[in-house]
C-alpha cells in the first residue's frame, strides 16, 4: 500500500453525436473506445518504452450497454488486447468514468500490478430519456422528477436562499463556451452571451436548453503506471489521491439543503485529507456540471468560496482559464457534452495536459498549472442526493 | 501484495421468480441483494465479532439495471449502509458474480482494506430473450445465434468428434436435479429420470428444455476479509487464488474447435498454476452449466477427465455428490437457474458451506472437502469464445 501512481498516456475521441443521422458518421461505441484507447497508446509510446501487450489489468466504464456483451471487451478486440488484458466493467451512473480510474489507482499503489488501463465510452444519441431512466423502481422519477426537474428545483433553492441571480447561472454557460471555443474535442463550441443563454428554450424554470449538458458520444482513455515503469517517462503525472464514495440516498432531501450536496461536500473533504492538500493548493478544476447550477455548487462544496457565494464566484470570473480557480477549462460537460461512462476519464485526459502544458491545449493551458481536482457525481434520480462521488487529485510535482 | 483473504460470512436468497405473477411475490432486485447482504452479516456475526459499518468496500454484480440508479447502492440502502461504505458495480456478463468477489479478493490481498462485501443480484423473469441480447452490435445474435443455439452447435459437435451421448447429456441433468433436491434455496427440486430430461420440449436440438438452465431472481453475498480479522472468526474459509480474465472473443471459432473452452482452460491453467494445486486436489467442483454440455466441457477444461470424456465422466458418476469429484452440489445453474449478477457469488456461498460442513447443507455435504474451485463464464454472443472467464479456488487448510 501507498506506492506512487503516475499516468503515463491519455486519449480521448471528440465528444459528439456519432449516430448516422444527418450527415454525421455512425461509429458503435466499443470503435469509439478503441479509438480513445489507441491514442492513450500512442501518447505512452511518444513519451517512453511502452508496450501495450504489457497492460497488466483494466477497467471500463459504461453505463448504457448491450447486457450479454462484454462491451470493454468489445473495444479491447478492436486492438488485438482481448484474451491479453483482462476487463472489468464498472458503472456507477455519471461518476462511473472516475470510478474506473479510481480502481487503476488503488489497484497500482496496492502494488497490485504496474500498468494498468482505465476507459469509459458511451454512446447516448438516439437513445430518449437518457436522463429520467430508473423509472420502474422509483416513483417520483416516473411522476417526472428527472434529473432536469431535480437540478431545476436546486437551482430554484439556490435563488431563494441566497439570492443568486439567473444571470450568474447563465454566466457558468458563457464561460463554458468561452473555454470549449478552444476545445477542439467538445460538441458546443460556439461563443454565446448571458442573453443568449436565457433566450434559449425553457427546459424546467430557471434552467435552459443551453443550461443542460448534452447526451451525446464519445470515449476517454488513461493508462497509469507504478513508479518503477512511469520513471522512464518523460512527463508523468502523479496521483495525489483518488476516492470513490457512495452517496447518501435517502427519499428526503440530504442535510443542508437541497441547494448543496452533502457527498460532494465529503467527498472533497475526504480528498483533501487524504493528499493533504487545501483548496487554496488547488490549480483548477474539472467539475460535473451536468447543469449551470451543478458548477455553482461544485465550487462551494470544493470549498473554492463561501457557501451560497458561487453564482458570485462565477460572476467575478475567478473560474476563468485566466482567473484564480479555473473551473473546466475543457468547457465541461456543458459544452463537451456529458457520455456517461466517458466523463470522468475524460476530465482526468484534461488534467493531465494541462498538468504537462500539452501542445495539445494550447489554447487554453492554465498558467502554472500544478495540482488539480476532478470529480463527478452519478445517480441522484431517487432521492435528493446522489449515489456515488467520485474525485481524483493529480500534480505535476514529480520527485523521484 | 500476498496477504491471506478468508470469508468470513455467507448468505444467498432462494433463487426463483419473484415477479408477481401466479401467486409468487414481487421482490425488486435491491431487496434481493439486501436479504442476501443481511444474511452474510448475520452469518459473520454468529461466528465472530463483526460490525457491519466496518465494511470498507463493496462490489456489486449486476447485468441488468437501471441505468441512472446505483443499483448496489438501493441495495445497501435497505441496510443504513449507504454514505458509509462504497460500492462499484461491476459487470462481466455471466461472469459477474464471479468478478465481484475477485475483486474484493485482489484489493484484500494487496492490503488496500481488511474488510470487503461483494454481492451480486439479479431479476430476470419478466425480461423476454434475457439470453439472446446483444442484438445490434452483432448480426449473428440478431439472425437467431442466442446462447441457446451456440450450446446447441457445441453440443452437436461434441457428439460428433467424441462419440457424446444424449442420454450423457442428459444425464448431467438428472445429477443436477438430484443435487438440488436436497438444496432449500434452488429453483427446480424435483428429481427427473433420463427419459424425462430427453421428452421435455425441444429448444434447440440436440437441447431439450430441462436442459437448459431458467432465468430466474435471486441475489447471494460474501464478506471477505484479511488474516488479522479472520483469526477473530470460528470457522473462516480460505481463498486460495482468484482470476479474472478477458476471454478472446474472436468472430472465429476458438483453437480446438467449438466443442471446447479456450478461455476456460486457460482460466483453470492459471487458477492451477497461481495456487499451487493440481486438478487432482480439488474436492469439488461449482460449474458454469448453463447448459448441460456446459458442465460436460467444464470438466474436460478443468481436466477432471480427459479431453471428450466428459460425457462418459457424468455417466459413470463421478460427479455425483458421493462420487470422487462431486460436481455442483448445489445443483448448479440447471437447477437453482442463473440470476445473472448473482450466480457466481452464490458458487462461492455454496463452496463456503461445503468447507465449513455448514448444519446449512447437511443433507448434500460432500464428504472431506477440503479444496473447491468455483467458475463462471461470461457473454459469448458475439463469436464462439466468451468474453470474460472467472474463477475461484477456497480450501479449509487454515494455518495460522
Amino acid at each position: 500500500m501507498g506506492e506512487g501512481v503516475y499516468v503515463i498516456g491519455v486519449g480521448q475521441t471528440k465528444f459528439d453525436r456519432f449516430d448516422g443521422t444527418k450527415g454525421r458518421p455512425y461509429i458503435p461505441v466499443h470503435k469509439l473506445g478503441a479509438e480513445a484507447i489507441l491514442k492513450a497508446i500512442q501518447d505512452a509510446e511518444k513519451h517512453g518504452p511502452f508496450d501495450r501487450t504489457k497492460i497488466d489489468y483494466s477497467y471500463c466504464a459504461i453505463v448504457f450497454s448491450g447486457y450479454m456483451q462484454g462491451p470493454g471487451q468489445l473495444a479491447l478486440r478492436e486492438l488485438g488486447l482481448l484474451g491479453r488484458v483482462p476487463v472489468e466493467n464498472v458503472k456507477n451512473a455519471c461518476a462511473s468514468g472516475t470510478g474506473a480510474v479510481h480502481e487503476v489507482c488503488q489497484d497500482i499503489a496496492a502494488g497490485l500490478y504496474d500498468i494498468g488501463l482505465a476507459f469509459g465510452m458511451e454512446q447516448l444519441s438516439g437513445r430518449r430519456g437518457a436522463l429520467p431512466l430508473g423509472v420502474g423502481l422509483d416513483p417520483e422519477a416516473t411522476l417526472g422528477m428527472a434529473m432536469t426537474a431535480k437540478y431545476a428545483m436546486r437551482a430554484r433553492r439556490h435563488m431563494f436562499k441566497y439570492g443568486t441571480k439567473i444571470e450568474q447561472l447563465a454566466e457558468v454557460v458563457v464561460q463554458s463556451r468561452d473555454h470549449a471555443s478552444r476545445n477542439p474535442y467538445a460538441m458546443l463550441r460556439d461563443k454565446v452571451s448571458i442573453e443568449d443563454v436565457l433566450s434559449s428554450r425553457m427546459i424546467a424554470d430557471p434552467l435552459t436548453l443551453f443550461q443542460c449538458c448534452p447526451s451525446n458520444d464519445g470515449a476517454a482513455a488513461v493508462i497509469l503506471a507504478s513508479e518503477k515503469i512511469a520513471k522512464e517517462f518523460e512527463n508523468p503525472i502523479k496521483i495525489e489521491t483518488s476516492v470513490l464514495i457512495s452517496g447518501n440516498y435517502p427519499s428526503r432531501p440530504t442535510e443542508g439543503g437541497i441547494e448543496s450536496y452533502e457527498s460532494l461536500a465529503r467527498l472533497m473533504d475526504i480528498l483533501y485529507k487524504k493528499s493533504n492538500l487545501t483548496p487554496k493548493d488547488i490549480s483548477f478544476a474539472e467539475v460535473h456540471d451536468a447543469f449551470s447550477i451543478g458548477a455553482i455548487i461544485a465550487v462551494e462544496c470544493s470549498k473554492f468560496c463561501p457557501k451560497g457565494e458561487g453564482g458570485k464566484f462565477f460572476e467575478e470570473g475567478h473560474t476563468k482559464i485566466d482567473g484564480d480557480k479555473p473551473i473546466n477549462p475543457s468547457g465541461g460537460l456543458l459544452s463537451c457534452g456529458h457520455p456517461l461512462g466517458a466523463t470522468g476519464v475524460r476530465q482526468v485526459v484534461e488534467a493531465v495536459w494541462q498538468l504537462r502544458r500539452d501542445p495539445e491545449i494550447k489554447d487554453r493551458q492554465v498558467k502554472d498549472a500544478e495540482i488539480a481536482v476532478t470529480e463527478t457525481l452519478g445517480g441522484g434520480v431517487t432521492g435528493m442526493d446522489v449515489a456515488a462521488a467520485g474525485g481524483i487529485i493529480l500534480s505535476n510535482r514529480i520527485k523521484w
